[in-house]
């Protein structure tokens, strides 16, 4: 089995959990992330922590939930999928006419087959979702509503994974994991940071400490975010991950900040990695990220998505389901991952130590060494440019998007002019 | 009557009065300008004063002027148009043959119909305008040439007005009232300067005080900036009207500075304002912008005028008259104006009183507000730039500018987060 | 004879000489070279002195060299080209097979007529160079071999000349010497230094100090930069000449710095030659600029070429002879190096000295002065524009690039006013 497949085999086994921001789906999701991780810290604030200015909510769980005719038949069944019923909806038992069932039902007119996704987590309400199709064929008459859930106090339960590095700097991947059967959003996410955690786990210890999160949406990064406060300022790079697993090209939205190494570091993977992708600016609108991009954390912190949420039709609907998402595209997502690791963990600034004029290479066997290399021409214009832009003010990054040239031959380079005596690592580099 | 059929009404009047840099065409004109207004300071400067590297000149006014054939007849006459004598001509009273006389006559042979503006304030001659067709007709002989003009110590006379504002921080709007019988080239400047500064005038005590000027082209200028050299300090931003009544799109001329606020406030309105326009980059040639931005004041002024002076045909010429302009274009140009003020007036920047991650505007009715919106989603994004870039380094312009919004509806959810506490303004904003 | 023909001629002379980057060919070439200028500073250094990172190699000379068939025929004969040998070639005398006589044979299958160039300075071995056509000729059997040559200890050669200035802020010119019989690459180079190095200094003193350079590639700058370390922050600008004699468009290379007043200067002379050209950002990849562009240096030296090297089919081939380069592109090359000259030379910041304004300049016979003028209009905005600019912020330089006008016009309307008593150079302009 490839990496992609059984990326794709976790999803499966995912989707049909009944996630929400809070709740015994979240435990069971995290149940399975720490076991594929080999470890996860779960975390549990009790309702009603006061969180930045945010309170957590009261937890919800769910029985069972139907919508049955005058003959007793589920005409919408929870147990056929969690999508039917309104995340959040309050308990209810009643009998009512068509008419006043439908001020509780929600459907997409434009797209008659799908069932949309809809929460209530603010207001107290109860409600069902399902396609416009079947709401038509609703005959006139009485219709028993059964929502069998328990909104009460409890927990708002979270994942954090930690890669020891050899530093307290730190790089922060985080997802979401309050959506329920919906693969790409964020089922995929969810995946790719669950692997990307082990494969970095299982190398030499990283420079960086890498720190995992597995969240509910919004209030979940509050709550991450107001209980670490005093450790924010570790964090020197981060991702959020976000429907990773459709076939559509790659999505970047760069950080608040705009130009952090962070967004450079991706905007350089992505140009190099062949595949279709666009780099958007920053906007306050999305996933986590306007979180811990709000102007008093202001942390670069950019996300990666393939296409870009609510433009692909499956967004948010019954169709973002096992067929939208893709071995190989996960599998996909996950390589650019740990390209930009590489790049983060990687990068740097070097002095050239014989810098005036250039140092004679062919003396070193720096010339020799490449001699048959079939990329010997690519590897010395790489040592020329390293050699010329290592002053102390540029990282290798830079010398990389400068010269065009890959950061992994960059970085190679860099390492045999170091071992050659021409080039030393700087302090804060 | 339409505001544009009012401007167009007040071009109609005050376009036959003879006006120049001095004189009684120029007091009448500002008579005009202050009964429009409700008041109007006029100054009088008095011919030999020196003003910075300058002096002003002698003072002219003319009775009458012609040129009559043999028989007597008035073949060009200056009370038909005074666009007929060349301005500041000196006086004359001669007899002489066609040949001499054509050294006094000025036309424009590729525009044959059309009568030229011609001056010649500092070298004193006298000369005649005229179109190409009618010197053409003349025949040879002797002609009679009068120009009863006077030149003689006197007076600079311009008008200015101060609409108080609650800071001495003041906005300059500025005009040139030199212009003879020219509707576009500057009528359409002086109506809209009129009827800008009343509108203002009416309304609640604005924040900038608004100085108006109404100054013949660069000697007044030259003349106002002597006069208040130890007060320029206290202009944030101005503005040169002029040529803003023919149909073409709006030209916005940049300050010397180039990205002064004023600069991205006239840019801001004329994108958002659905209007052809265009931005051009500061040169020192054009109106009295050069005296503003000359080095040793260098203002944050900038020029708005609808077709670029000097390249529509009726530019400078007799065709510059009545049918050039139309009520329509001079309402947008002061509905422009209008705009660009209510930026000035509204900019500022705050500080997110709740910066770390967003507040929870839920709780705080500012999503219920929006609820029965048409403009909602648009509202909740400003909302949520606004929060994110309020962190003292952006002003709400630069906030419209990153999320592509009206300033009106930034301005708009910025003071409903004030008033919800999440927000307040900077000390300097 | 024109300037282009003279240079073209002297590219004649030198053409059939014997350059490496030591040896006999380089004291002659540099003895015509001086006999141009009228006087060169000759300078030799000991083989095996240290410089830089590198060590001065033994000096090399050639008496002769073939290759002879069975017959005794000379086959490859360098007396026919200096081509035919590989430079630096070791001395060998001896007999064999074709099969071994061809590994020390080089062609260029892609270009079957043409010899290559090529050379082994820091690896000792023996190669000639030949078509692939004749190569293939040869038939089976036995082949003599002879390389006449001395490598021993002796110097490596260069040629420096200076027009002393007004003050000992200096523009370097340099180029390369240690190319055999190639015209464009780099004869072209040398003759057009050659001619700017008299023809400045026939002329007024110039402000700067003029240092033009005849080195070998590589180690020549590398020993020339040893030897001047200490005067090295004399440069002030810098430009490298080679391949300045064939028929393509011009390439400027900008330095290291990328936006010097060299890399200004250049772009702005090529910008208003009318002639087609490109400037290109700099790459630590080229000639004798990578040396002194090395991070140590960091020089604001750039590089004038016309079509740039190795992007042409003639390049470091024995088509690049006396067809490729002609009269009319050297002198051009010369006129473009003599326009940045003057530009160098006549650039400076000035202060307005009435800058509350603009200052009368019909008064002062400014308006006058151009009155009889066909460029009239140009010159009066040029006027306003360095009035508008001289703030002591704004070379001339800067001005012209912003008005969009010649240098040479803003630097004459710059004296006119400075003659005026309007405007003063600054201290440090």
């Amino acid at each position: 089995m490839t990496v992609g497949e059984e990326l794709y085999k976790l999803v499966a086994e995912l989707y049909p959990i009944c996630r929400s921001i809070t709740g015994d789906g979240v435990r069971r999701t995290l149940e399975v992330v720490g076991r594929e991780i080999g470890g996860l810290e779960v975390h549990e604030v009790p309702t009603g922590t006061r969180v930045l200015d945010w309170t957590v909510p009261r937890e919800w769980n769910v029985r069972d939930a139907w919508v049955a005719n005058a003959t007793g038949e589920r005409v919408i069944d929870f147990r056929a999928s969690n999508l039917y019923l309104v995340s959040y909806s309050a308990p209810v038992r009643a009998t009512m006419p068509l008419a006043e069932l439908k001020q509780h039902l929600f459907t997409l007119p434009d797209q008659p087959d799908l069932v949309p996704y809809r929460t209530s987590y603010y207001a107290e309400r109860w409600g069902f979702c399902a396609s416009q199709r079947l709401v038509d064929s609703l005959p006139e008459g009485d219709y028993e509503v059964c929502v069998d859930s328990t909104l009460a106090d409890g927990y708002l339960t979270y994942g954090e994974h930690l890669v020891e590095g050899q530093t307290t700097d730190e790089v922060l991947v985080s997802c979401h994991v309050c959506h329920p059967s919906l693969a790409n959003d964020n089922l995929s996410g969810i995946v790719v940071a669950s692997r990307l955690a082990r494969m970095l786990g299982e190398g030499r210890r990283p420079r960086y400490s890498l720190r995992f999160l597995f969240i509910p949406g919004t209030i979940g990064s509050i709550t991450w975010l107001a209980r670490n406060e005093d450790r924010i300022d570790r964090i020197r790079h981060g991702l959020v991950l976000s429907g990773v697993g459709d076939p559509g090209g790659f999505t970047y939205k760069r950080s608040r900040r705009g130009d952090a190494e962070i967004d450079r570091t991706v905007a350089h993977v992505l140009r190099h990695s062949g595949r279709p992708h666009r780099v958007v600016e920053f906007s306050p609108y999305g996933y986590d990220e306007r979180q811990f991009c709000s102007p008093g954390f202001d942390l670069p912190v950019g996300r990666l998505s393939r296409t870009e949420f609510a433009t692909y039709p499956e967004y948010h609907t019954s169709a973002d389901d096992l067929d939208l998402v893709g071995p190989a595209q996960l599998q996909e997502s996950l390589e650019v991952c740990r390209e930009v690791m590489e790049v983060l963990e990687g990068n740097g600034r070097y002095l050239n130590l014989s810098p005036k004029g250039e140092p004679q290479l062919g003396r070193r066997g720096l010339y020799g060494e490449i001699g048959g290399r079939s990329d010997a021409e690519e590897r010395q214009m790489a040592m020329l440019w390293v050699l010329n832009l290592s002053d102390g003010n540029h990282s290798l990054l830079e010398v990389a998007e400068r010269a065009g040239l890959r950061f992994a031959l960059v970085a190679d380079v860099a390492s045999a002019l170091e071992e050659a005596g021409l080039l030393s690592r700087t302090a804060g580099g």
